[in-house]
């Protein structure tokens, strides 16, 4: 199991309320050792080429490799991978750069795709919200259909997307300590969570348990939710189209291109989860105790 | 100014506690409009090439292309830009497949770069936290180098570095509204806020203020602070770096590989900000307030 913390000696300064006698100011200052979110690169490498540079959380490296590729390339059940497997450079040439930033070495999972499994494909530039979304196709979701449709008569409690946020923060188990770390989980209508992993960066987090439910033999996932710690972008439906997922529940909101991808592809798409509220905002047709109200897909 | 929020009309569920008298249960079930955070691809074509599609929230697009060709290419100055021009193309034949999602037109920025500037750099694939790292210079900070060092005896009060995150948010506009977006800023140590630009994907945001700074002839920053509203990863660094700020306040906590890049580079790093405490996780020597430990730098 790879190492998810570090620690760190800083600074920890606690300072009186505005409001409260005294006024502002610190009332304590101590330098202790802090553990921090490990974040590393993972040099991914498909057909012993190096393909792509993925800053992730270490953990579940094999899982975040088999994800990514399900989501971009044409990788969707384990028998695609010839080849999957980790290992770790220390002095690779090329890798100089990095080992002079942290003095360590460089985790490399090396992939063998199935001859007729379609590549991933190459991209120009693409940064900011949607890392995943390629600049040479912009926005051609033409690899990302859903594999398959639902699972027929699916259909999830309203009482269970409101729960499963709450399920899966109980399952992370580095967040607490570092404050620090996106998750994602899959979960089935009923609200048993199958697998919670967690990253410092949201997308891999998604990629994690994709490339779980893969290895797994599970995909698609026609009747399972994908759970999210945070926002919903475009690209984390993208995900959730090419796992095949019945529907995503995020704790935060959506932009509105996510609602309208989810709509697009019949996903249930549940967020904005609070206690003592919730906002669906795709496949409410899918969703059971909603009846006090109209509908409006 | 650009539509940074979109309606949708979704179901709002409301729920009692399970803790109250009746259990679970939802209470209130409507169909309401609801405001969205904006995604939209922005094209960005540098000597007529199409370079990078930036999924960003519209508004400051200008801005967002002159602060990511800050951070990725060597753009140090607004002479640096020869043309900086922002078009809609609704009928473009290569974004067919984006109307077919949304109905909307994509677009574009046009920057020409002076002759003498070096060009973004081509880069394998990234994708995951840090979407800006590139595999074909893994983490190769050498286009990254602070271009100046703190302005002489610049310092920052303790104090002012814990009260930046709550300035921000109340100048925050669309937050409230879709409590979904994030935000970046640059302010003086006194505590000023020059400025604050919001967008669904931190990056963009911290590319805005970046760009709002080259712009207004203000970079390198050497007397400022960058203040994000999320985590600090190494990529947010990265970008703090080429913009050559003294430090950075973050309302969450950095990885470590984050911290490691801040003190390489000699930079305030402040974060974990919130009512009555604060982490100082880097250059604690620039910070005055802090005479109560031994520091840990």
């Amino acid at each position: 199991m790879a190492v998810s913390t570090a620690r760190r000696r800083i600074i920890k300064l606690r300072t009186s309320s505005p409001d409260g006698p005294g006024g502002e100011g610190a009332v304590g200052v101590e330098a202790v050792g802090d553990e921090l979110t490990v974040e590393a690169p993972l040099n991914l490498i498909v057909g012993g080429e190096s393909i792509a540079t993925l800053m992730r959380t270490p953990g579940h490296d094999l899982e975040l490799a088999a994800g990514w590729l399900t989501v971009e390339s044409g990788v969707r059940s384990p028998g695609d991978l010839q080849e999957l497997r980790q290992c770790r450079t220390a002095d690779d040439l090329d890798l100089r750069a990095l080992d002079g930033v942290s003095g360590r070495g460089v985790d490399q999972v090396h992939v063998a795709l199935d001859a007729g499994v379609r590549r991933p494909r190459p991209r120009a530039w693409v940064t900011g919200a949607a890392c995943g979304v390629c600049s040479a196709d912009v926005l051609d979701l033409s690899p990302l259909r859903r594999s398959a449709p639902h699972t027929a008569g699916w259909t999830v409690p309203a009482g269970v997307l409101q729960g499963l946020p709450d399920q899966v923060r109980l399952q992370q188990r580095t967040f607490s300590r570092t404050g620090s770390l996106h998750a994602a989980a899959l979960a089935t209508a009923a609200g048993q969570v199958l697998v919670v992993r967690e990253d410092v960066g949201r997308h891999n987090a998604v990629d994690k348990v994709v490339g779980w439910a893969l290895l797994a033999g599970r995909l698609p996932a026609t009747d399972l939710l994908l759970v999210v710690s945070g926002r919903v972008s475009f690209e984390i439906v993208q995900k959730a189209v090419a796992a095949g997922v019945a529907g995503m529940v995020a704790v935060s909101a959506p932009s509105d291109l996510a609602v309208d991808l989810a709509r697009e592809h019949e996903l249930v798409l549940a967020g904005m989860v609070r206690p003592g509220r919730m906002n669906v905002y795709a496949g409410s047709e899918l969703v059971t105790g909603l009846e006090l109200a109209d509908k409006p897909d």
